[in-house]
């Protein structure tokens, strides 16, 4: 059904766009600085964290974005710079005006990251020098290094490109990621860059990325922990030579989808990549009386410890899933509930209206083995549905969480 | 400053109270029947689980406490009666209807209540032989035995028991509860059974039992699921002989300090018999603008596994208190911010001004080695303030519900 190709690509893939990544010394040997650069003036849309405590950097790229005008942005891994205060504000303008200098474009149009530790000041000194060597280092295969530059506890870079067809032109959308990982959460930033090489208008570029972010980061869960620093940003530079995209646009759907498609796959490897999980668990709730509720019961289940220890466990523990969408703020008929598990092809009904079914506790002890596992709830209660995706909690969650900064 | 004493009491302390914990065979060799009962007509107030998945008992509950008339309350342990369907809401009626009929009361002025395994029926057989022995071992020193026939999970009984004096009479309040324990938490549904000889207004036992428990139960996390059955009544028979207690009565905040009291230790003594726990956590805020911002804040970082796993791991972690504060929907000023963690006489400021101080890891690391913790948070920005209470996310919490079931 899909209308668009699935490639090996990244933010790079989209036409004008260059990337580097580099090692700057703020992590010991690891790349540590990323730069995505528009060769073009490009419309910018971003979605930042509502952590109260947010980062330096959130309230620059916050203030920059407002024109929906960005062409460039820089991200170091190593230093969070958050609860950093006034200086924290001050240097994270500054990485944004070396880093505008260095690229000759205007200040406004930069925006500024940062990820890893918590309370500690950037070591400007590296940026002054680092950030220059971004520059140097830019170019139109830079996309992978770039992902491997914004890294900090994940274990593998998280790239995607897509390509789609729009009135007669090749529109390509590319994106990358790094995760809000289990390991080191507090230095675990969940970031998403996309660039795309369509024309588009700015406001529908928000909408998209809106809905978009509602719909995927907004539904992943690690340890319902929300960082100081998260933020997904867009880059759409126009070159693909499309009619411009826009609410109007006859083939508003494909691009949509397209678009869509880039931002699931970064947020699946995001939670996948939580290294103290041992299994990814996908919660769809179908039927429900309106998305709100969908979303509200996806994420009870998703974020219980009672839920994610079971699967752990590999218990198909249905009270408890009953019991988290019971207390979600959710609007449902319990009597109406039906709960299945499934993973590939073996599906087991493990509540019906509102109480466990008599299923083989063998066929659902066999299922809960595999590691990819979906919690189905029918609410048979409306039209309207949600998916999300979390992980299970683990002995080594407690232990990487527990053991970090000694 | 307390007006009143603490006794080694129970719900049997106040006048007028009988009580019996009895095995009937829903537990393997442990109490599982437990009966409070009011010689007299008393007036009842009672809060129950907002879970939409609430239990049967719930249901029957709420229906008979309407007119605020209680005389006794049943409570089984074993089997929670919860999603069971239209059987469920009919045996929880029934066990309500023996009750009356051997203690020779009105069925409508009866609480009913279980706590146990969800999803399989009542075992009514042995409630209709076990109920009368319960009612026949009924005694004025039977409160401990209540208290051990409630308990699931919970490695001891929790009792309580206060006296005060009012229009120069002897008012006793005394309590008993059970916990939300973090072993097997599907099966351990949080009871709090309240009983005082007081003579007193319903509605002013109502507004009183709902301000404890916003201060009290709403305030506890385990593990931040709610529970199907939870419950919380008060039975007050007016035997002391006070003129009647209201809003207008001059000794007002005298029992109302120790109604909190009563509330508040068996609240505690819930979270620190959570068996993975290996930390009892108080969080304070103080100086908020307002109560709801101060509870909002108080909770999220009680809450937050992020900070529940670096106090297992004895890691004074700023970052993640500031950051669990900052997703909170707490309104607050980061810069104004201030932490300290204490412990017995030491105390370490370890935020101000929203950024880390330069305290010594040595004295943290210290601090932290002991049971008890407060987290004492300063929003510099009001007059109000909160208290909760918490515990650790440790291994056995992860092992105890991971392996539940087998």
């Amino acid at each position: 059904m899909e209308q668009f190709e699935i490639i090996e690509g990244n933010v790079t893939s989209p036409k004008g766009f260059l990337a580097s990544g580099v090692h700057i010394g703020m992590k010991r040997v690891k790349k540590d600085l990323a730069l995505v650069y528009s060769q073009v003036p490009a419309v910018g849309a971003g979605v930042f964290t509502t952590n109260k405590a947010c980062a330096a950097p959130v309230i620059v790229s916050k203030e920059n974005i407002k024109d929906n005008q960005i062409q460039a942005i820089i991200i170091n891994s190593g230093n969070a710079n958050a609860c950093t205060g006034q200086q924290g504000l001050a240097d994270a303008r500054e990485m944004g005006a070396i880093t505008a200098a260095a690229l000759k474009i205007p200040e406004e149009n930069i925006i500024v990251s940062s990820t890893g530790v918590i309370g500690v000041p950037l070591p400007m000194n590296l940026l002054k020098k680092g950030i220059p060597q971004a520059v140097a280092a830019l170019s139109a295969e830079g996309g992978g290094s770039g992902a491997e530059a914004i890294m900090t506890t994940d274990t593998a870079p998280k790239t995607i490109g897509v390509v789609v067809e729009i009135d007669g032109k090749r529109v390509t959308v590319g994106g990358m990621a790094k995760g809000s990982g289990m390991i080191h959460p507090n230095m675990a930033t969940m970031l998403a860059i996309v660039t795309t090489d369509i024309l588009i208008e700015a406001d529908y570029l928000n909408d998209l990325l809106k809905e978009a972010t509602d719909q995927t980061y907004h539904m992943i869960s690690v340890d319902g922990d929300t960082s100081t620093n998260d933020m997904v940003a867009v880059m759409a530079n126009g070159l693909a030579g499309n009619e411009i995209m826009n609410h109007q646009h006859p083939q508003r759907k494909e691009f949509e989808q397209a678009f869509l498609y880039v931002h699931e796959y970064l947020a699946k490897a995001i939670v996948r990549d939580g290294e103290g999980a041992t299994k990814f668990i996908e919660v769809a709730v179908d039927h429900a009386p309106n998305v709100s509720d969908a979303r509200k019961a996806v994420k009870a289940v998703l974020t219980s410890n009672l839920v994610k220890t079971a699967f752990f466990g590999e218990d198909g523990n249905w009270g408890r899933i009953l019991c988290s969408i019971g207390y979600s703020d959710a609007n449902f008929d319990i009597n109406k509930i039906e709960i299945s598990l499934s993973s590939g092809p073996d599906l087991v009904k493990i509540v019906e209206g509102g109480q466990g079914t008599n299923y083989q506790e063998e066929s659902v002890a066999a299922l809960l083995k595999h590691q990819d596992i979906k919690i189905h709830v029918d609410m048979n209660n409306g039209n309207e549905r949600a998916v999300g995706w979390g992980c299970d909690l683990s002995y080594d969650y407690v232990k990487i969480n527990g053991a970090y900064r000694t």
